[in-house]
């Protein structure tokens, strides 16, 4: 399989080991702004003759964009697409699927919601027929970061600091800590299974800043915690703190650990969950989308 | 696809209603020792013509059969197997799946371990190339429930009493509470995923019995717990009481929740959880594993 990457950041980085080593797969060129393989990226699709792209550019978590525009001018030149950018899952999910399907193109994403862990995928190839109704999640990383600093004695700013030096905050860290991180991710959970139609905007979206680092001391002392929680059933899709007790399976785990609990009807109650991820796992979750590409009947 | 069913508890009768809805599947007959459908089990393979097995018959944990030998029978007549009996995957895995290899024929048991929550499949179908270096699970509902009793003060009756009423335990616990079920589940998960050639008399095992209920109620307002862990790492698979902080992955969820934590090479550290399971979601497994049969291409 021929592919075209779009973006050199780390998760490219991280890719680039996992193909070399497959001879099912070959990189027919790799473009960004910091390292242009042709004038425009339009231009770097037509020349590569590619039969994939990845892409892999940063998110603008706002509109989504240039992402959205790269994956149309991909289905637009009949290259299937995997991407573990969430803004065009989470702003135009159905737009792009329904144009994948209809050039009968695959899509893949499951890098976008939880750094490669099987999640769509778990829906797509191992739960027939199951239909999810609803979903609970603490899945950024950021505010996991800041609650634990908190209750570990720190201020809010001192959990910020904490987490930029581990490198998991921005230096501007309010797209995680307003929420905008978890509704992005909440927003492409509910479009994808749920069928809803929401943009991130959309989500009722409240951030961690009122969180008091007394009170989350005060709530330690009786068994219980505070996460950043993302919900989805039916058309209420929020991403708010909440008290949780301290064996919930949404306050599992410790670091930058994620988790996700589904609702189904066949299936019960279950959930996955992710200690410490890091770029490679987010890597490796691009890596299984373009593995899931040579299957034979794959969807 | 033409099944043929061996077995009829439970969660037989929890999959009848979900191969009814689905027109892909055909029930050539069932066979049980309370409603035999033949004079005896191979005579019912013949005369079935099915193109599958499905082996749903009461485990014997020491030995495997007569489970064991039910599959051969169906291997013999070129009939694929799903079965959700764990003792085949704990006594005989290898020696079934070369069988089924040499012949062409396909081998599923996603409901051996936890209760149809994806395991196996998160690995055949979602990670390609990935290799477990290692589990720790609680994979065993009565000692959880017996475990919780105590923690609420009562005694080790007690909390035997509490998952009989629950329908969760047999008469005779001590295959729970000795540690057999997950010793069962350990040698299945570390034949299948870390190719290890174990058997549950094999297992390092250690049950409940000695945990005191005092001791657990005084970690219990340390921010501890204990649970029955099964743990695989190389030849070592064990199964034993461990104190566990609230908060840790393993000791998350309450009831009959069952919790599995993967250390794998590219994917990082990653589990899956399932919350109060039951019958539905073991007949669910079953079917799943049933409709992975359709797929061209699947191994």
């Amino acid at each position: 399989l021929r592919i075209a990457i779009l973006g050199y950041g780390n998760v490219t980085r991280a890719l680039l080991p996992l193909l070399e080593r497959d001879a099912r797969f070959e990189i027919a060129g790799i473009h960004s702004r910091s390292r242009p393989a042709a004038p425009d990226y339009t231009t770097f699709l037509d020349q590569s003759r590619a039969e994939v792209l990845v892409e892999l550019t940063t998110l603008n978590p706002y509109t989504g964009q240039p992402a959205i525009d790269h994956i149309h001018a991909a289905f637009a030149r009949s290259m299937h697409v995997v991407t573990a950018n969430k803004g065009p899952i989470a702003h135009a999910y159905h737009e792009l699927a329904a144009e994948a399907a209809a050039r009968g193109l695959k899509f893949r994403f499951e890098s976008t919601v939880m750094d490669g862990a099987p999640v769509f995928n778990t829906f797509r190839n191992n739960m027939p027929g199951v239909r999810v109704l609803g979903f609970a999640g603490v899945l950024n990383s950021t505010t996991n970061l800041i609650l634990e600093a908190m209750e570990r004695g720190g201020s809010f700013e001192d959990g910020v600091r904490y987490a930029q030096e581990l490198g998991v905050a921005e230096a501007e860290p309010s797209f995680d800590v307003d929420g905008w991180d978890a509704a992005a991710k909440a927003a492409a959970l509910a479009n994808v299974l749920l069928g809803a139609r929401i943009t991130p905007a959309q989500v009722q979206r409240r951030g961690i800043r009122e969180v008091e680092p007394e009170a989350l001391r005060s709530l330690r002392t009786q068994g219980n915690t505070i996460r950043l929680v993302a919900r989805g059933r039916n058309e209420a899709i929020e991403v708010a703190p909440e008290v949780l007790e301290l064996s919930d399976p949404l306050a599992t785990g410790r670091g930058t650990s994620n988790v996700i609990i589904f609702e189904t009807d066949l299936m019960g109650t279950l959930g996955v969950v992710e200690i410490n991820p890091g770029t490679e796992q987010t890597a490796f979750g691009v890596y299984a989308d373009l593995v899931s590409l040579l299957e034979p009947g794959s969807r």
